[in-house]
């Protein structure tokens, strides 16, 4: 069998997230049936993370393993040629033996795009999260200091979530500001050594309390410290956000 | 009565164009509802120039002439809270007596959007062209020289027009290329003192054929000078263009 690594783009503005389920169309459902309809392989596609619906992805990486011989150029064009606009294969190489998206992923990237400010552009009305007040982008930049390096997440975490520890290492997490014409933009980039369900989000919530003035920016040591997902801001909305890259160690 | 100029921003994607019509929703017919919820008033929109399905305005220009006293500010308020999220208001502001948007326009900027390559950015699907081939963004610029200034543009008219003439001055137009990304952009920018039907559309399909290297740089000139349209290039799709500013003496 044949290892690959499979790249792709998507808006998740119309799909119900990366994994397929009952309700709505999901982006894995999707391509899978690209894969079937070029390969005639019916196979499950494995991401590097599951997105939730409305998130974006500009590299997503996902693993299969396959009996089809087609060159990774001539699979990135057949695929292309059967999914929708909104969905791109960017590249498809050939992957170590047991490549698996998930398990073998080092390091992830997210943005997380805000307008802030009365008006928002309407152009960027599912690609970045309005705030109708003007933040203050240095505080937020100084509030998500503490949160860089090695901590338990378990604040930033999806109440309910199953998992063996909430330890993860950040290893940048910047908060920055543009002006886009008019508009104001807050970016916010972080990389990580793996996310907890929602912890981007979460963590974005919060330094955007912090950009209001609602809090100062040492709360969320307090917030990071307690380990209690109610003392944090709220999640996020989902249309902000956006996985960049995901980096494998080969 | 009072004289309002309003400016307003949408994305063309999933309207049938600024005009009502019988096919499709249009632009002006949802702000004409969207005025008449507000002052009760039934008015006709008069917009500095219709914009075609899939057009895009940053800001479009409206005059209208009014009984209601509201503030401009709470003007735009009510509207946009009325309003669906691809069209936003975003000034209304008192007006000379007897203010026409069309009449009293002395300049429009529009700007074109082309991704070029084999690869083009999903995002951008609905606000640049994709051309899958790389273009020259030199051999543009310099096809673009001959059209600045006073000409008879007959050349780039949709056939079948009817205009007194086709005399227009180009007071600046450039191709200018960037990255966005992994992907390729070049962005047309023109600014004239009117615009023929369709003739920012053919002046990029024309420069796009001169970009590719199907004809030199001079045989713009030719084409200006022929004031054939069978001549010219291509009309390029309308969802690249989006109209940025109108200005007026006052």
């Amino acid at each position: 069998m044949r290892f690959l690594k499979i790249v792709l783009a998507y808006e998740g503005t119309h799909y119900a997230g990366w994994q397929v389920q009952p309700n709505g169309i999901s982006v894995q459902e999707v391509l899978e049936t690209a894969w079937r309809q070029v390969t005639g392989e019916q196979r499950r596609m494995v991401a590097s993370g599951r997105t939730d619906a409305g998130v974006h992805a500009l590299a997503q990486v996902c693993s299969i393993e396959t009996g089809s011989t087609l060159p990774g150029e001539r699979l990135v064009a057949a695929l292309n040629a059967g999914l929708p606009p909104d969905i791109r294969v960017l590249a498809v190489e050939e992957a170590p033996h047991n490549f698996h998206a998930i398990r073998d992923a080092i390091r992830k990237t997210y943005h997380y795009r805000i307008q802030h400010g009365r008006h928002a552009d309407l152009f960027q009305r599912n690609y970045a999260w309005h705030v109708p007040v003007v933040l203050d982008a240095d505080r937020m930049e100084q509030g998500a200091s503490c949160l860089r390096g090695k901590h338990d997440f378990s604040a930033f975490e999806a109440t309910g979530s199953e998992r063996r520890d909430a330890i993860r290492t950040i290893f940048s997490l910047n908060a920055s500001s543009r002006e886009r014409g008019p508009f104001r933009e807050i970016r916010i980039e972080v990389t990580a050594d793996g996310f907890l369900y929602n912890m981007v989000r979460n963590i974005v919530g919060t330094l955007v309390m912090v950009g209001r003035g609602k809090h100062p920016p040492e709360w969320v040591q307090e917030v990071l410290e307690s380990g209690d997902r109610s003392r944090a801001g709220p999640t996020a909305p989902a249309h902000g956000l956006f996985l960049v890259s995901v980096d494998y160690a080969h």
